[in-house]
């Protein structure tokens, strides 16, 4: 268990093409199982696309738990991996979730649905209302956050206390300006949530135009000291369609020491950090 | 107020020469403010040095608020400034604290005493019960922390959601192995601490080598987005003596939003947050 292989498969689904998605993906898994990859880490919203004009839009193209993530249960079965993976989520009284599937090799499926909202999915999604759960896996304790909930460490901080090993954040970074030479803030934020803790953390970003939105292409999988252990998955300044992997000793998150008297959690006073709890 | 001159002087006090030390702050400061800066930031312990051999040899290179911070006091007013400056703080118990002043123009004095305390400090000092005061200046509102402090996410949040514009951190970062042309972790660490609660932050770290400590020379002033406003003092693989300056608008700390619909500290959903605050 300890020493597995993690892949972020960063892909370009079609905006509203739920067929071209669903191949898009099972082919990128099988890739990736393929080259060895225990976990496999896809893209917010891979089964949808993003950029909905509207609610009525995204309503058509969700599905509940029982499709996509159904079939990437039952194919993470048969390739003995998990899967973690974006959909647009339906429930039964038809309320709308940015939501991520991990489906383990065993069978099990949980779903995550994102909490901390972005922009114009506050107009068409409901927010999620439950911390991730940790998943005991084959190949690790897993959590599953979505992109804007890393912007907030305590959310990440909370996965981690929890035990994840291995936090996965199915992401869709819209680009925008930075300073030339400097590293996009979405993965220093990564590098940061991850050193803080000793957690591995494995983002997988998106490429292609969609609705003339481009994206970071920041699909990242770093270590438990916060280094990045992948290339960036960007080309003439635009994010390119790839797959990144890393071999990572899931041990090394069990231990949270980081010199001979420190230790990133039991550090903590958190009798001291009872304003951050203010409204 | 709005556009102010931070400055951070990355000096190499000598290990006991408390005089030499105080020397070298004095023209360091006195440097800086006639280079036009308004808000000026020294290192960590810096009128004793850090590596102490025994708690007898710290005790004896301690100093009261009314010695070093007196004077940092009567300099700030003096050349109307702001002063952050670290020193070993011995109180009326004969108790040790890694401490910082906070010197305003207008001779108000803080001091913040470190709270999470790194390695062998254990042995020696007592941890800080306090989280920083947020001061209001006259060229902003300005919280303290030292080093150790800011691997805490919810310590620079608690500043951040008092008010703080500016967070300086004077920090002694013991140089470590890193990845070849990976940016050291303990500016990462920086940037996302300030691009999550859209602060500045400016930490001033030290060069010079102490008792066979070298130095990450890791001084940066980072924008309210988290990037580095300022160059890297490190030369031949070490960290160098020098001063670096970054004119800031403080307003920007005052504007949480990021989008049309996101706010970084609004965003956050503290009742969800509960879990970490367990110990």
């Amino acid at each position: 268990m300890n020493s597995v292989s993690v892949a972020c498969c960063q892909l370009a689904p079609k905006m509203g093409d739920t067929a071209y998605n669903k191949k898009l993906a099972e082919q990128a898994i099988r890739k990736a199982a393929s080259n060895g990859a225990n976990i496999i880490v896809l893209p917010e919203l891979m089964q949808s696309g993003y950029v909905f004009n509207n609610k009525e839009e995204a309503l058509r193209l969700s599905q509940t738990i029982e499709q996509a993530p159904r079939e990437w249960a039952q194919l993470a079965q048969q390739l003995n991996i998990v899967i973690i993976a974006g959909f647009c989520e339906r429930d039964c009284n038809n309320q709308l979730y940015i939501s991520a599937a991990l489906a383990c090799a065993d069978g099990r499926l949980n779903i995550y649905r994102k909490v901390h909202l972005w922009n114009a999915e506050k107009h068409i999604f409901n927010a999620g209302a439950n911390p991730p759960a940790v998943i005991d896996t084959a190949f690790g304790k897993i959590a599953v956050m979505i992109c804007y909930d890393q912007e907030f460490p305590e959310w990440v901080r909370l996965a981690a206390l929890a035990g994840a090993d291995l936090i996965c954040m199915p992401v869709n970074w819209p680009d925008s300006p930075r300073p030339i030479n400097e590293r996009p803030m979405e993965i220093v934020r990564v590098q940061a949530n991850a050193a803080v803790n000793r957690v591995f953390i494995a983002a997988c970003d998106r490429a292609g135009t969609e609705r003339s939105i481009d994206w970071v292409g920041g699909s990242v999988i770093v270590d438990a000291d916060g280094y990045p252990l992948t290339p960036l998955l960007r080309n003439n300044n635009q994010a390119i369609e790839g797959t990144i992997y890393a071999k990572v000793d899931i041990k090394e998150a069990r231990n949270k020491s980081i010199s001979e008297m420190n230790d990133v959690h039991a550090d903590r006073i958190s009798a001291l950090y009872l304003d951050i709890l203010k409204a």
